[in-house]
C-alpha cells in the first residue's frame, strides 16, 4: 500500500506528467511525417516509423497499466473518459508487430493520443465548464444555425439549379454551399451567379452570418464572467477570515 | 368536453410532440433527396416519393384539424403564426395527388415545414425575446449596413468600372462584390485589380468589416445579460421568501 | 417670425423628413441604375435621366434653402457637417444642364446624398457616441493593425517573392494579400505557396486575426453598456422623484 | 549634470518625438518601395536609396546614443526591449557602407524600426496589460486551437488523399488547409471533393470556427472592464478626497 502511494505520487508528479506530454507531442509529429506515403514507401524512413510505433506502444502500456494500478477502484478509471483514450491510444501501435496492413486502417486511431494531452490543460476544464453553463443555448443555436443551413440551401437551390446543375443541382449539394458561405470561409468552389441567387445570399449572409458567429461570443462572455467571479471570490475571502 | 381537454393534454404531450417532430424532420430529409432530379426520374424513387407525400398529407392533416379541434377559439390558432404555418406545410403534399406539374411549382413550400419545428425550441423565443430588445439597434445597424454595402458599391464601381466592367460595370453589380467582401465571405469570383481599387478595399475592409460584425456581439451580449438577471432572479428568489 | 416658426415645425415634421428620406432613397436608386453604362447609352432612359436629375435638383434645392432660412444663424447651418453635405448634394443634378461631359466627373458626388440620410438615422448618433467613446482605443487598434498588416507583408514579401514575383514582388504588393488575410476575406487571387510561407501565413492570421476584430466587439460592450446605462437611469428615475 | 537634465527632458519631449515617429514611418514607406525590385535595379533610385539609408542611420544612431547618454543607469537601457530593437534598427543600415550584397541580408532588419514606434503607442500598454490578465486562458485556448488545427487536418486527410493527394497527401498538408479554412480566410487553393470531406468540413466549421473567434472576444471584454474600472475609479477619487 505504501508502494502504491508512492507510485501514485510519482505517475501523478511533474516529471512523469511532463514525459508522458513530451511523448504524446512526439508521437503527434512522427504520426504528421508518417502519414505522408511518400515517407512510408522509402526503407530506410518505415524501419525508423516502425521502431517508434514499438517504442510508442511499450511505454504508453506501461503509462495505461501503472495508471490502472494505482487507481483503488480500477473499473473507475478503465471505463472513464481517459481510461478509454488511453487504451485506443494504444490500440494503433498494438497492431504494428503481425502485419502493415491492419496498421493501416488502426493508423487514424492514433489522433486520440492527443486526447490524452486534454487530461493535462487546465482550460479544457474551464471552457467545459462555460460549455455546460451555456449547453441549451448552444444546442439551440445549433439547431437553428442547421435549421438556418438547410432553408439557405433550400432557396439557393431554387435559384441557381438551372443555371448550375452541378453544384446547386440538389438540396445536399446546396447545403456544401451553405455552410461554406454562412461561416463565412467563402472558398469560391460554389457561388451564385443568376441575379435572383446573389440577392438572395446578400440576404441571407448580412441576417445570417450573425446567426453562425453569436456562440463565440457567448462563450467568449461567460469566460469574462468566470474570471470577474474568480477576481470577486479572491477579493471576498480575506474579509471573511476577519 | 373532457374529451376534448383529454385530446389537448395528449397533443400537447411528449409522444404526440416528438412524433410530429420526427415527421418534420423526416420529411425535411425526404425532400433532401427529392430535390436531385437524378433520384425524381428514376422510375421506383418517384413512386416512393410520392407515397412518402400522400403520408405527410395524411398526418399533418390530422394534426392540423386535432390542433384546430382542441383550440376554444379557432380562429386564434387559424390565423395565428403557427397555424398558418401549418397550413402551408400541408399545402404541397395536398396537390401531389392531381398532376405532378403542379407538384414542382408548391415543393418549394415543403421548407415551412421546418418552421413547424420552431415551435418546439425554447432558444427560439430567447432569440427572439433579445432581438426584440435591441431591435432598434439592429434595424439601424442594418440601415448603416446597407448604406455602407452601396457606398463600398459606389467606390469600386468608380475604379474598377474600365477595367473590369464585367463585374464592376455598374453599382447593382458591384453591390455584390460589397456584400461579398464586407461580410468576409470572399468567395473570390470579383475582386478590384487596379492600385486605387486595392487601396479603396483594404480602407473598406479595415472599417467596414467591424461594423457588418457588431449585431453578433450585441445578441451575443444581450443574451449574456439575460442569464444573469435569471441567475439573480433565481438567487434573490428565496431571500424574498423570508 | 410667425411665418418662420411655421415652416420651421414644417421642415421637421413627419411629412417633409418623409418626402426628403424618400428622395434621398429615390435618388440612390436611380444612380444604381445610371451607373449602368449599357442603360445610360440607350435613348429613351437617357432622357428619363436628365429628367429626374432637373427633379432632384429643383427638390433638394428647395430643400437647402428652406432649411439656411429657417436657422436663426444662417452661418452655423452653412458650415455645419449636414449644411456642406446638402451643398455637395446638389452640386451634381446643378451641372446637368450646359453639357454631358461635365456630368460624368460629379456624377460621383452623388453619393453623399446617401450622407444626407444619416440626419435621420437614430442609430448613427448612438454609434457615433460609442465611437467617440472609444477613439483612443479605435485609433490605437488601428495603428496596431497598420503595423500588422505592414509587418505580415514584410514577412510575405521574404517568403514569397522569388517564387510569386508579380503578387509578392514588393511590401506594397503584398500588403494587399495582407489586409485580405487578415480580414479573412480570403479572395484567393494571392496565397502562399512555399511551406515557410504556409508556415508564416498560419502564424499570422492564428495571431493576427482576432486583433482586427477587437474593434467590433468593443463597439459591441460599449453598446451593450449604454443600453444597461439607460434602462437604470429609468429605473433609478421614479425612486429619485419620492 | 544640469546639462544632461535638460536633454532628457528635449529627449522626452514632443518635438523630439514627433521627428523620431516621422522618421519611422518615412523609413517604413522608404523601404516600402525600396522592396520593389523594379525601383532597386533602376539607377537613379538607387542613389536616393543609398542617401536615405545614411541618412536614418545618422539620425537613430544619434537617437540610440542619446537615449543611452541621458540614461543614469546605461545597462538597464541598453538590454531593455526598447534598447536592443533600437540598436537592431540601426544594424541595417550601418552596413550600406561597405558592399551592397550584405545589405540585401540585412535588409529585412529594417522592419524591427516599427517595433520602435510601439513606444509611443499608449495603446499597446493597454493591450499588453489585457493580454496579461488573460494569458492563461488565452495559452489554452492556443494549445485548443492548435489541437483542433491537427485533428482537423487528420480528418481531411483521411478523406481526401486518395482524391486529392497534391493537396491532401500528408497531414502537414493538410494543416494548411485547416489553419486556411478555420480561420475562414478560405483562399479556395485547398477544399474537400468527396462527399465524407464535405460532411466533415461541415461538421469542424459549425463547431471549430467559433473557438478560433473566442480569445478575440475574450480582449474586447477585458478591454472594456478595464474601462469600466477606470471610470469607476475615477468616479470614486473624489469621494476619496472628502
Amino acid at each position: 500500500m505504501d508502494k502504491k502511494e508512492k507510485l501514485r505520487a510519482l505517475v501523478e508528479g511533474r516529471v512523469f506528467t511532463g514525459i508522458i506530454q513530451f511523448l504524446i507531442l512526439f508521437s503527434a509529429i512522427v504520426y504528421l511525417f508518417e502519414s505522408d506515403r511518400r515517407h512510408l514507401e522509402v526503407d530506410p524512413y518505415r524501419t525508423y516509423f516502425i521502431v517508434l510505433e514499438v517504442m510508442f506502444l511499450a511505454l504508453f502500456s506501461i503509462e495505461y497499466l501503472l495508471r490502472v494500478y494505482i487507481e483503488p477502484r480500477k473499473q473507475d478509471f478503465i471505463f472513464s473518459f481517459y481510461g478509454i483514450v488511453d487504451l485506443i491510444a494504444i490500440l494503433p501501435s498494438l497492431l504494428v508487430v503481425p502485419g502493415f496492413r491492419v496498421l493501416r486502417i488502426l493508423r487514424f486511431l492514433r489522433v486520440f493520443r492527443l486526447f490524452k494531452a486534454t487530461r493535462f490543460i487546465l482550460a479544457v476544464d474551464q471552457l467545459g465548464a462555460a460549455l455546460r453553463q451555456i449547453h441549451r443555448e448552444l444546442f439551440a443555436l445549433l439547431i437553428l444555425s442547421l435549421m438556418l443551413v438547410y432553408l439557405s440551401a433550400c432557396g439557393i437551390h431554387y435559384f441557381e439549379r438551372d443555371v448550375q446543375p452541378e453544384k446547386f443541382g440538389s438540396i445536399l449539394d446546396s447545403m456544401w454551399w451553405a455552410v461554406v458561405t454562412l461561416t463565412t470561409v467563402g472558398y469560391g468552389d460554389a457561388f451564385p451567379i443568376t441575379p435572383g441567387g446573389k440577392f438572395f445570399t446578400a440576404f441571407v449572409t448580412l441576417v445570417g452570418v450573425g446567426l453562425i458567429a453569436i456562440p463565440s461570443g457567448l462563450l467568449a462572455s461567460v469566460l469574462t464572467q468566470a474570471r470577474v467571479e474568480d477576481d470577486q471570490r479572491e477579493a471576498d475571502a480575506p474579509e471573511d477570515n476577519k
